[in-house]
């Protein structure tokens, strides 16, 4: 398949075989994914590759107790990683000068492209992914558990293995719809109306609606999925984490 | 050339031809990048497209000048983007919920899952692209120029065009310096200076030293290239920014 094509029919994969990844294949992607654009090339992250059974199931628990953490051959946290440079630095009497809050940022840029890259990989070679966005929700605990130093912050992981379901494609909002020209041409009322349209529409929308008793798709997500309160507290959490972790050094 | 050796042979490109990049080439790319993985396919990002050349010329003072921004066929802005999600919400009475760090955090990986699958599309279909960090330097004066409302904040900008040049590949650590399997193994200073080896013998590193007249290479980082001075000048500006932005409402 080519790459335009293997891009287009992305799907993410939550069902594997039980069938573990061959150690030239684990280091191909993740070779592929180091290549990716990085900040000064500094690559300023880490990989962190759980592949031990009872390990798996350990981390299961920090994603939310997720079936596909224990069942997929390789689970792979990616990290923010300014320990490595510092000590480079440090060892070359440079000082050191990127424990503050912009070096998050990029360093979650670089950490993303990197985690991308092997995605595109992985599929490449037929094997399957899905992102876990529990990992900020649990970057303290998933830290711990991978025993990384201060400097360091997971923030992407991926299951990786070989696939053993053949999803539906996912719908998209249409492509006008999160593309501008020029400039941001703000949402009208009908804009959105348009917009949201197909997604509400769909059969599985309309189920997802009726089995969760609420009144349109909208309050799924805000009343259910993701509310209020959960990302308030999840987000005082991670802010700690990054203090602790020597990211908010900002004065 | 298949997906693994395009990701592989990937370079970023500065340099590109007076070539406009094609009407539907440049939808097959961003149909490629919304394809990506996303947070509860919730697509809380914007892709803005710059492409007048007036506007390129102004864009560009926000990127330290840069003259690719100038020259290449597309500059691809992708920001973290709540405002439509928050306005579809507020249309359908289901209230709103990410006008917090949690989303920022996982709008900048679902922002960048999009741009890299842009650039990875781009290059398959004889384009280049370069990552341009500046965006985050400067989020708050491109926000303005682009018309960002609140709630949408830039978070990665490529410029994407034929290209004109063709450099070397560019170093990187060795796999085994950036890849931890089950735990992370924190490093020596033995393991520190194997790992950067090979990186400061290289004739352009030393070249580079020269020139810039410092003791190795580190130091060109924390004393010339990314100062702290700065990076706590702009760390502190862009969390100003998302005060602003509507993403600081952790409480």
């Amino acid at each position: 398949m080519n790459t335009i094509d293997l891009l287009l029919q992305h799907r993410s994969i939550r069902k594997y075989k039980a069938q573990s990844i061959e150690k030239e294949k684990l280091n191909r992607i993740l070779e592929a994914g180091v290549r990716g654009s990085n900040t000064g090339n500094m690559q300023i992250y880490s990989i962190v590759v759980t592949q031990d059974a009872e390990r798996k199931k350990e981390l299961a628990k920090h994603h939310f107790g997720q079936k596909m953490v224990v069942d997929a051959g390789a689970v792979v946290t990616v990290c923010v990683d300014i320990n490595r440079y510092h000590k480079w630095c440090m060892l070359r009497n440079a000082g050191t000068a990127y424990d503050n809050f912009l070096w998050f940022a990029t360093g979650v840029v670089d950490a993303t492209i990197v985690t991308q890259n092997i995605c595109v990989a992985a599929e490449a070679e037929g094997l399957g992914f899905c992102y876990l966005g529990t990992v900020l929700y649990n970057a303290p605990e998933i830290a711990n558990f991978l025993e990384l130093p201060k400097g360091v912050v997971p923030v992407t992981t991926i299951t990786v293995g070989y696939p053993d379901e053949m999803p539906e494609l996912t719908e998209r909002l249409p492509l006008e719809g999160v593309v501008h020209y020029e400039r941001y041409n703000d949402y009208s009322d009908s804009d959105i109306n348009r917009i949201f349209e197909e997604k509400e529409n769909l059969p599985f929308s309309k189920e997802m609606v009726k089995v969760n008793n609420t009144e349109n798709l909208a309050q799924i997500f805000t009343q259910i999925r993701y509310k209020k309160a959960d990302n308030v507290m999840m987000s005082k959490k991670l802010l700690n984490f990054l203090h602790e972790s020597c990211f908010m050094n900002n004065d």
